[in-house]
């Protein structure tokens, strides 16, 4: 992780590929911001992503923190690189609710063969109040 | 786990929460077979749940495995029961491609406090071959 | 995973490997079993591996079943191979009391760049019955 | 997590129950900082923790965070509480190698049910410099 802007291509390529992320869009889920080895993505809270109580569903936290940690290992590779999750473990912190969720990817440690990557989920609620309803620890590997 | 049916309220309980899931609805998801301790869900893979590769988005499978898992561990429970995710790991085994996935929740210990369970996601192709895609471990709680 | 014996270099190359391993000797822990995809290691319980209750610490559970999950990944490979954990997740089941503790390590998926195993811990009480206390999932790498 | 120093009793709680840890003392472990929602311990490295090709064994690394992120949640609670690691998982950063590991646990939320931890566990050379080697996420519940 550091300050410097992401290289256009490296943008350019992070781009297109959440552009061909069909779940990303039945989401409804956006880039919120992309830094090398840090990348935030936003979900639009709606009856579409519930659960039984009205709730996020710990599946579209899961896909928002997952899809933020890989545009995170894909931020510091090549502009035609492609990664793959292979593993990812998510805890629940406190209900999702709330009009937006922020997922934040970062890069632990960028290696070889396999890069290990973590996200925080936020929840924003109507007065832009944040509060972290999950956290993801994973691996993902280039494809 | 065992061979006898589900009491008609648990089942009944089991439906009436599932249709409340906005995120199963908008995957399309569907009850494939309820069991005691063992739940299988059904997905049919489209564009709307794909990855940036075509493959469906380790998201998508996650959200079915724990859904499938949830409901396991709600089988075993009374009808008036609820469950919450409070933490869920996935190992991805194998390209989620082919007509459909299924999920197949089960109950490994249910305690007092926390419940442990598994799931295993399958690949169904155009012949009705199954493939592993991935496997989930985690934990539920009663809410 | 088969009912075909171990090839004697594949066995020789483990045994080898785990005389190396100085935690396991630390530990007491001696292989029990050895199969082509399954291994079992089995744990004496002693004061030297208990937590604070007096049960088996957490930590000793999962040496334990991370070692049987190492050694089932590399039954599969050459005689020459080794392999490393990159990452491994425990759910405790049961308290662990009793005379030994067993892990059977099994693989779930051998791929070329990564394998997904599980395994299951057991403890053994004086009348020799056993009960499930922990059970692992996690990934292994070449080295 | 705060900066006010640990009440006395809770000192002596965490002390009295690090003591009682059979396989802390079998690994040589001792507490070297404890405060409200931190805790670190600290392990010397030597052949009776390493694996089979000479660094520390990833069951040693996870014993370490693990004992680590459990303090830190009973650093939140009564004088009378203990913990029970529900479940927990490692990612591995590098080899593990060095004179001694730190792992640093750390309370995420501490939940009436439920408290989610994390942990980090470091290596450190001959001149003091230190490295993550692995870095654990996990659940533990009063008991």
């Amino acid at each position: 992780m550091n300050n410097s802007p992401l290289p256009p291509e490296t943008e350019r390529s992070i781009r297109e590929s959440f552009a061909r992320q069909g779940l990303m869009r039945t989401l409804g889920v956006v880039i919120d911001d992309l830094a090398p080895g840090r990348v935030t993505l936003r979900l639009p809270v709606t009856d579409a992503v519930s659960q039984q109580h009205g709730f996020v569903h710990a599946g579209a936290s899961f896909a928002l923190g997952d899809s933020a940690a890989g545009y995170a290992a894909l931020s510091l590779m090549g502009a035609d690189a492609e990664v793959l999750t292979i593993e990812m473990k998510i805890n629940m912190i406190s209900p999702a609710v709330g009009r937006f969720l922020f997922a934040q990817g970062e890069v632990i440690k960028a290696g070889r063969r396999v890069t290990v990557v973590r996200a925080t989920v936020e929840a924003e609620d109507d007065q832009g109040r944040r509060k972290t309803v999950a956290i993801l620890q994973g691996t993902m590997i280039p494809s």
